[in-house]
């Protein structure tokens, strides 16, 4: 029998566990396709005894993660603790250092500290991977670092975060408020009880930095993610989506622009007819735009115990199978330091609704703001509702009532100034709402 | 500096030329990532003098495919020729055996010779890769034999060949006739002069084949895929699928059943809501079902020279950063032998449309004959043309009429009785049409 490639797991929730779980199962395939046999031997937790329908006395149990890191029982360490800092990552850095691979699904460590443990991977000649890091059970990791290692990509965006999916789908479906289908969301478990970080658009912003890097050759910078979450969407931006073609999703999007990498997380109109509208629900997609690909997108189940440790796994078997080479596709050396490409010069497509006093000469005072900034109008919509009109045929009692644009493609700075223009005329009753395009 | 990984390029077709540039471009970024130099070292084609925009005085230019295949001055030999058998299956064979690496677009030659050619591979220790053979630039090899390491599929269905998805797609959106959408595919070159390899369903077969024995872990058995083509596919099915909430797509399907391993290729019914229906003219599409990932969705260009030059490319970078690992994901000694599911059992829903004299008693004996079979139906839809019902209010003139039923989950053989029973009747006039239907 060939030596065993030995796998040690700190972290035994749903992910873990479902890593063991299916570690066992393939044991034959992952013997057969790896040349050797793949066997967890050591495991850490945070408590042993807990009920996970795992037999844990066929590992070695070790309490401290740092200790399995380092274990001479083991060739890989695949850290599923999580957080950004303190445990998991001195576990990382003590596995990098004495010589073991790491796999690790931790998105938040890598956003801050990735290109560090890249380098430190490198230095001590072994790999780390985390495709269960991003998009669950998508291959979009591999896929950007070695199926398109011949393109120059230009553009990547993608649904990055279920729970934001799922309540916007909700809304849609339902017509339901956001705060109605957040509440449904941590009922079902896609919501955490302290739903910042997900709706807040963090999680996504996380796993942008770390598309960026891979897709455009550049050290991890999440801190230039422009981010911004979706529980300002209401109902009436779902329902004006539709009528105008569009469907919202909180996307993550980096893109290579004249004045340099644009980073930005926020809801997003897309084309109804977009394979990336169609997604919906807890399920992720993320589409790449390449020289010479032209534009290729994959779609999968973005979390879930199983769906995270099949990545988990096929990373595991890469490295047992011998597959080396750096992290983010290039030596962290040759990464270059990415020109962040301000947020004010972004150039797209608006939605814009502002809420006025519905009164003559409103929508007029907002057309012409725009028109003055040169910004070009595709629609202009405003709609009263039948009550209110037959109320007030004439227009004169000023309820609020919204007014939206759609503009041709501008600049972000331009669109703000026109806004606030309309804003000191009077008429704007409510904070406004803006929601880039994306056309493509 | 590091020693050249030196590429032999036999063809130079659109593909071929591609895959020059792109090495030519992506050159740092290769070197970056492979640790070495990607080079091109020697090239052959049908024609030198063949104007293709390359400069080929760069290149040591053999005339012999079989010769550049056993060059010394090459490491790594690719394929871009074409064929089942004659000078590819020769010169890949050649290289082989004389320690090269292998990258081919070649589906035809692995359909037919694939499992004997990673044994050859694998007996001389070297690689056989061949992403850019299915689905041109997306990355659906990669994805079943490494990322899908972990999970046990259950079942795949692709849209393969763009040139009929493309007839499809124009057929819908326009409301023409096969022949007029074959016409205007071949003027715009996706279709071929003699177009029977691809809308007789065999490119997809071959493609099939493929992807069923990296699924399943099977040797290739490219003779048990069923096939059926698109040209019987007429304006009324289109109708008929889209009124019923579906889209004809010409599918591969691989599937593990209680039988066997079920192959076919066939126009095939999906929900018009599904993200496989979104996936329009010459795209491509691959779906991939199993136990840990659930499902994951593939899209983009399955044809073009850059696209499937990317392909080529990457396979070319994994090579060359030394990833090794058998063909198949499997050593060829371990891939089974797929019991073949005979197509009588395959078990789903039908949609079947039967033209019949439009007299009393017609729809109702072709009901009953499904009755009798045990199949029950999800809708039966007859549409007589209101001119038809105008001049002839009785139905007494017998004016041919379709009948459409949409059969829920049953068997092929139940259908195609139930059929035989039903033109035994008398009332249908045409040969009828089945198309099987995908619900998932």
């Amino acid at each position: 029998m060939a030596q065993v490639f030995r796998i040690g797991i700190a972290g035994l929730g749903t992910v873990g566990a479902s890593a063991v779980r299916i570690l066992d199962r393939q044991a034959d395939r992952l013997e057969a396709s790896c040349g050797q046999p793949v066997r967890v031997t050591a495991v850490t937790a945070r408590s042993r005894g807990k009920e996970r329908g795992l037999d844990l006395d066929r590992f070695a149990w070790l309490d401290d993660p740092v200790a399995l890191a380092t274990s001479t029982e083991i060739d890989c360490f695949v850290e599923l603790i999580g957080g950004e800092d303190g445990v998991a990552k001195a576990a990382v850095e003590a596995a990098l250092g004495a010589g073991k691979h790491v796999v690790t699904a931790n998105k938040a460590l890598l956003a801050r500290h990735g290109t560090k443990l890249a380098a430190l991977a490198e230095k001590n000649g072994v790999t780390l991977q985390f495709e269960a890091a991003v998009a669950g059970g998508i291959p979009i990791i591999k896929t950007l670092r070695e199926a398109l290692a011949g393109n120059e990509v230009s553009h990547l965006f993608g649904i990055l975060n279920g729970t934001c999916n799922y309540i916007l789908s909700r809304m849609e479906d339902e017509g339901l408020a956001f705060e109605a289908c957040l509440a449904e969301a941590q009922r079902l478990g896609y919501a955490e009880a302290d739903p910042t970080f997900d709706i807040g658009g963090f999680d996504s912003a996380h796993k942008l930095a770390i598309l960026t890097s891979l897709a455009f050759g550049t050290a991890i910078d999440a801190e230039a993610v422009h981010v911004e979450g979706i529980s300002s969407i209401s109902s009436i931006d779902i329902r004006m989506a539709r009528e105008l073609g569009y469907r919202i999703k909180l996307l993550g999007v980096a893109e290579r622009t004249p004045t340099g990498i644009e980073q930005r997380v926020h809801p997003t109109m897309v084309p109804l007819s977009s394979a990336i509208a169609q997604v919906m629900g807890v399920t992720n997609a993320v589409t790449v735009a390449a020289d010479a690909v032209r534009e290729i997108t994959l779609i999968g189940p973005g979390a879930g115990g199983d769906a995270t440790a099949s990545a988990v796994v096929a990373d595991i078997a890469d490295i047992a199978r011998g597959v080396g080479g750096a992290p983010f596709g290039r030596p962290t050396t040759a990464l270059r330091k990415a020109e962040r490409a301000p947020m004010q010069r972004h150039h797209g497509g608006y939605y814009v609704r502002l809420t006025v006093h519905d009164r003559p000469g409103a929508a007029a005072s907002i057309v012409n703001r725009f028109a003055q900034a040169d910004i070009s109008l595709e629609s202009i919509v405003q709609h009263r509702s039948e009550d209110a009109a037959a109320r007030d045929p004439a227009g004169r009692s000023g309820a609020p009532v919204p007014v939206v644009l759609i503009t041709y493609a501008t600049t972000e700075a331009a669109v703000r100034a026109a806004i606030d223009q309309a804003l000191g005329d009077g008429y704007v009753v409510e904070a406004p709402q803006v929601i880039r395009i994306e056309r493509e």
